[in-house]
């Protein structure tokens, strides 16, 4: 059952989006998988890995945005028409705890569509022994490009 | 000659960013290097790397958010007494022109320094063919901390 | 009942807000007022007036951000001990629609609370001829100052 | 003599963006005027009122917010065709001192113009007893829009 009531554009959207995330070889670099594509809301997990920490052992800051950027730019995408291609112009992460745990849930949420500007909202889980806990939200913006093959999904 | 006119507080603070920074096993998979570390001001140099692209073959935003984050963090820390730990607290990055090219240079440079809160801005430039262009530019909030040693460095 | 589950430190938070809120002149140009002071959430009403607008008529932006920012500071303030004082450190907005309408509802919201660094996310609503329209989001990052008399509520 | 290289598409750009600025009744109400207007950079001014303050008389941040927000659009503005308005899709703005003093002064500079989005960089400063302080620091994304009379200048 989704979660938001957004009605896609384009039917084959999740196929898409999946063909996209396949193609981004960062996030193969960071082990992200893409557990939920749903109209308006995307989710990537990402185990932890010692290769992606910063000087105390957590989950890098910026390995963090990076995913959670992934997963609202997906977010975004899951609305477009078939033809357009999503480009971040800008986001921006609070960091409310040290990215600590196990496995890591990041989740994009569309606030809102537009033709042009869609506006994601991003939250970023670490489960850490079972117990999940806020540890950064992210907020973004994206502009839909039509008619440009380099920027197509 | 440093190119801002901040007074370091720890004689020894290149040492010791440099230490922290190579405890970063993020930037060891990104393949960033300090190329720089002046009184609030640090330079990360990048190579392209196909392990870190989105789906047309560009340096992955998220991956050029994550190096800039880490110049503008230890640009905060060159400032740093040498027990204060430093925390990003938040960051928001535009993204002006794809990150295309063969090497990329992030620039963190602090604009105020504080006791508990420091105000960094980055700047994100890729060298493609010989010409620097600028790729994104970020502004970064980061907070002191003292007396924890999980947040050391 | 309240939106939020979070317990206050200060039983007479209410109080508190609201005589700060009394002391902001800058509201008073505004013609905002407080409608809902809850443990962890505020809104900040304002009529439309004339002598606020950009050059469409429309709000001024500047204006749903200089509201938008008291709600969310207030949020924040609510879940504070009552000698402790609250300082925006930064705020991000997003403008989502023009902020058409005759009167205007600012949401702010307590995300992640902290002893020293609480995160608080906004909401502006345009009431245009009794339809509600979501016209901008707001992520704040707050300080909280104890014992500087110059920064207390 | 202009303090950016940036050429105006527009030989009418001063003009058209003072015009415009005297179309926004709140910055009237701020007491705000046009300073400078310079290709790519535009630069407000500002006297302390009592009327704009916060709970302990220095302007208020979302004040501040909302003036320096007309200086980075009108900054974007400035290297826009005639015909062509300019949106701010968001802002964020950091906090760097309180703003207390007898006048302050609000530029936006031009980072990266573009056809469809403009990045602009704004600096708030205080001047108190002669002394002028950093007190704010943002950065905006615009977006131009052609063909639309409700968003022309």
């Amino acid at each position: 059952m989704p979660t938001t009531d957004f009605q896609p554009a384009d039917a084959a959207f999740a196929e898409r989006v999946r063909a996209s995330f396949e193609r981004q070889s960062a996030m193969a670099t960071l082990g992200a998988s893409l557990a939920r594509v749903e109209p308006g809301e995307v989710e990537v997990q990402l185990p932890y890995a010692a290769h992606l920490t910063q000087q105390h052992g957590f989950l890098h800051g910026g390995i963090v945005g990076a995913a959670l950027d992934s997963a609202c730019g997906y977010a975004g995408s899951t609305l477009m028409p078939a033809d357009v291609g999503v480009l971040s112009i800008e986001y921006k992460i609070n960091f409310v705890a040290p990215a600590r745990g196990q496995r890591f849930r990041m989740v994009g949420t569309v606030v809102k569509p537009g033709r042009t500007i869609t506006v994601v909202e991003g939250r970023a889980y670490a489960i850490d022994d079972g117990r999940e806990k806020l540890v950064a939200t992210m907020s973004t913006t994206l502009m839909a490009i039509a008619g440009r093959d380099d920027i197509k999904h």
